[in-house]
């Protein structure tokens, strides 16, 4: 029995096979390019294994169709990336393989992997954002995805400027919403170099922490969840999971008693690999509800 | 078979009473004192009907405590009403009544209301707000409020001040946080008179409805919900909800393809009622889970 994970990110894809205790055995990277070479590769790993598969989990990069009961169910919709536009994936692996296949966000994905096995394993309720070349959130309450007419678009939540950022925001769509001024490329915008050369006492970060804290302080207000984990490449200046927590404080101003700040505001314990092990767990559970 | 309902509000009571068809057969209101005038009176109506009250349903201002594993569950926790701080609610009517008691907060009540009989009837998920002396918000989904730590304090979200706007908030904790900006008493600071005197074309609504709309916007984000209900007395400002809807759109800049509006940002169906049924529709639930 074994498991299969697909990590559908816009930049590459990332395919791992699992035995039934989630241990991943196999894993393998390539670069998105149209989907008739990318999901050619996707198939011939999987059908290395295809006698013994049971189940996959895909973690797409989005907007996604995720409405079971829409015609275009299992597509990748209205992305930037034209070649996959109303791209069927699911329809498209289902010709292949005929098995149970869920089907998400990224985000989601490795929302499900940190509620599972890392940050938020034994609490009920998870919000997870990845802050990287774009922001996207998602949320978990008793092991269901917070999700109504779509799956949720946190990064492009509205944020307050700061008052010592000059910075205008480059979000296509919103300007200045929380991806526009705190996603990677609005801090190599702001700072004129990419995040990894800034160092970690420049105020470029707290300005940044600022934004993070305001997403923060929402997420507190609109789910209050038991936990809220900030992944991404953003998140790996290690110094900057502090400066949230001192700027969110300051906001909250106590109105409410979260969870011990340490506990509560915190990075991602399955690092990078929280969505192949949230696709691999979304793929067993498939597999456990049908048999 | 009777149920019964608790709408404890900040300035008054309201208790009813139904049959299992959830049709009201009386109802009485009286006003917030202190809790042991006020207690008084709801269990002596409640009495007159003891020996078929199969469960009751409380609709609470806050904040208050919602976990069952809590030693303080059942209680209204650090609210400003001095009398009603850790105040056993639930206990106190459990001496009297034992029966299930199932205990919720007024918007999440009213929330609940809307999303059995009112504007979220058949759908999966709610998000309810009041805009009135306060703004609270409640969201459901599949038939359980989103929630964790505690429960959700909506109103207190972050709002990108308009720039007609010189009113700096009111809100005693954050200034200028939604409630601070676009609750009826921040309404009338900034205006000098009560909403119900501001005459329909004054431009003090369109900044009202800036705010109420990036309410909108960030919980469409956050949540994607299949519905987005306005309730409380700024809402009955019939002509306000039009204007929400131009100020969502502009904001939204057709980056997420929503319900269509007129049915995705709405007034309550229930008005006033929406607490009242909501009470009751737990109150069965619970009924029927234990029977």
């Amino acid at each position: 029995m074994l498991y299969g994970s697909i990590e559908a990110g816009g930049t590459k894809f990332v395919c791992a096979i699992a035995n039934e205790h989630l241990e991943i055995t196999e894993r393998v990277s390539f670069p998105t390019t149209v989907p008739e070479e990318t999901m050619k590769q996707v198939i011939a790993f999987f059908e290395q294994y295809k006698n013994e598969l049971a189940a996959i989990g895909v973690g797409s990069f989005g907007p996604i169709d995720i409405h079971q009961d829409s015609k275009t169910y299992g597509y990748i919709t209205s992305t930037p990336k034209l070649a996959w536009q109303n791209f069927d994936f699911v329809g498209t692996l289902k010709k292949v393989f005929d098995i149970p296949i869920t089907w998400t966000t990224d985000v989601n994905a490795a929302a499900y992997g940190e509620y599972v096995f890392g940050q938020g394993k034994g609490l009920s309720s998870v919000v997870y954002y990845t802050v990287g070349t774009g922001i996207g959130g998602g949320a978990i309450q008793e092991d269901q995805f917070i999700e109504g007419f779509s799956h949720p678009e946190m990064g492009h939540m509205l944020v307050v400027p700061h008052p010592d950022d000059n910075f205008k925001g480059n979000c296509p769509f919103h300007g200045n919403c929380l991806e526009g001024m705190a996603a990677g490329p609005a801090i190599e915008a702001r700072a004129g170099k990419k995040g990894q050369d800034i160092p970690a006492d420049d105020p470029v970060w707290e300005i940044e922490a600022s934004y993070i804290a305001q997403c923060a302080y929402n997420t507190t207000l609109l789910f209050s969840p038991d936990v809220i984990i900030f992944g991404g490449g953003v998140m790996k200046q290690r110094h900057m999971v502090e400066k949230v927590h001192r700027a969110f404080e300051e906001l909250l101003n106590n109105y409410v008693k979260t969870p011990k700040i340490e506990n509560y505001i915190v990075t991602p314990s399955l690092e990078d690999d929280a969505g192949t092990f949230g696709c691999l767990a979304l793929a067993k559970k498939a597999d456990l509800h049908v048999n």
